[in-house]
């Protein structure tokens, strides 16, 4: 039988690597590769810096695909993804069935942990169910985006017997949240804290954690606002892209 | 000046451990290891197995206290976690001042993610800011619970595009929840799965993830909740104790 590891490499530091990743790694003959956008290139070379420095007396090679990319600025986000996600499922059936041996193992490289804002497990267990394809495969935890923030500025993610929310941008823009004592605002195109009433909630706000290019600011929101949307318009235009995360805490 | 690593060493599988991690132990002249409870034995002979296994060439000791515990049974759970909070102020605060010499690095090995339902980060704080301690101190992430439970279960953390709510059982229980489309439940000391409409939502339940007593169970929340209540009686007769973290889906 095929066999996938979908291993979770962390987000950012290169350090922030398991040893069970890097055991997985060691176990690996193929790893596909499938970037996309403006940082695909910084992207792909991480993952195979990452392979070079931690694979040991091991033989593997490097497949890589184009991603297909979302339809932007569609109303139908959610409609946007599904089709997404069906133009990936019939490219990852296409990479398993073409480039990897019947007794060889493949792996994805996914940022972060793969349980969060990413469609390899939801794409591998369609094509296993609805596809009938013979596949056994495993999943490598990693340190999300949201570990690396809150590890960066000291801070508990929850107060004290207390929930968290884990949303988008997009919500938090709608006004889709609970407004509790605790936020987790990711995948924001849009400067969304803006939309949280600014002299109740503290801002937590990182780009690029984790990585040489890293920037913390925090604050109560009205104060440090302004400056944070001017801090991210720079790098943004420095860099070509951004990735941020940040929690809100209620004063 | 005195260093403190609050080091997350992830929530069960020793591999759960990352670089970064391995490089704070190798640091780390001083280990506070301040276990509680029934488990005390075995989670401080884990906190030694991970130092023995991952440190190379570096002298270290292990200081070992037994940290205050909530009151329980209280009406106010919160004030019993802050009384709870200023007893381990006082205690952190002691052993700093008499067990680290001014050039030493101490650390905390914190289960899972130091973010996460643990209070070292809070107290470090406190007792930096509140009580004055000349001291430098850094947060090393780790794999929490969390992504434990969803890569053992090979199940995505949130549907597309949608939040996820963070919870604990006490919560469940008196119904202060958003009954959104994904909710983790952790510190659950009483089956607090009844309290959704079964019906309604798929649970993946995990106990001991990572361990070799590790316990999955999974299905939609009216058909497996009696057995689920079974094992986990069963599993905490047998250990005398229990650890497990559960994610609900809305079907
Ligand atoms: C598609 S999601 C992937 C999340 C990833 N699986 C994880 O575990 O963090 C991408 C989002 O993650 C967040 N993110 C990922 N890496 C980050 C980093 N190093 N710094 C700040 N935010 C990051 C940003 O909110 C970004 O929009
Ligand atoms: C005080 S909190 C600490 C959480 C930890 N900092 C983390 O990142 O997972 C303890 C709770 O974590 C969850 N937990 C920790 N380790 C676990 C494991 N190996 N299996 C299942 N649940 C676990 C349980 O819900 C438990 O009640």
């Amino acid at each position: 039988m095929k066999k996938i590891l979908v291993i979770g490499i962390g987000a950012g530091n290169p350090d922030y690597i398991t040893m069970q990743a890097v055991n997985a790694l060691n176990r690996t003959d193929v790893f596909f590769i499938l970037d996309k956008g403006p940082a695909k290139e910084k992207l792909t070379q991480l993952r195979k810096d990452i392979c070079e420095r931690y694979i040991q007396n091991h033989e593997y090679r490097f497949v890589e695909a184009t991603l297909p990319e979302r339809t932007r600025g569609v109303a139908d986000y959610h409609g946007a993804v599904v089709d997404l996600n069906l133009a990936k499922e019939a490219l990852f059936e296409q990479l398993i069935n073409e480039q990897l041996a019947e007794d060889e193992c493949g792996a994805f490289l996914v940022w972060g942990d793969p349980s969060l804002y990413d469609s390899t497990i939801r794409i591998l267990n369609a094509l296993i169910k609805r596809r009938g394809l013979q596949l056994e495969y495993e999943v490598i935890p990693g340190i999300t985006s949201i570990q690396a923030l809150t590890a960066q500025h000291k801070v508990p993610l929850n107060e004290i017997g207390d929930a968290v929310e884990i949303t988008t941008g997009r919500r938090l823009a709608e006004r889709r949240v609970h407004y509790g004592s605790n936020m987790v605002v990711m995948l924001d195109a849009e400067n969304s804290y803006q939309c949280v009433p600014g002299d109740e909630y503290e801002i937590y706000w990182g780009a690029y954690i984790g990585t040489p290019d890293q920037i913390l600011m925090s604050g109560r929101v009205d104060e440090v606002k302004a400056e944070i949307d001017r801090v991210r318009a720079e790098a943004r235009e420095k860099n070509g892209w951004i990735m941020d995360t940040y929690l809100l805490k209620r004063i």
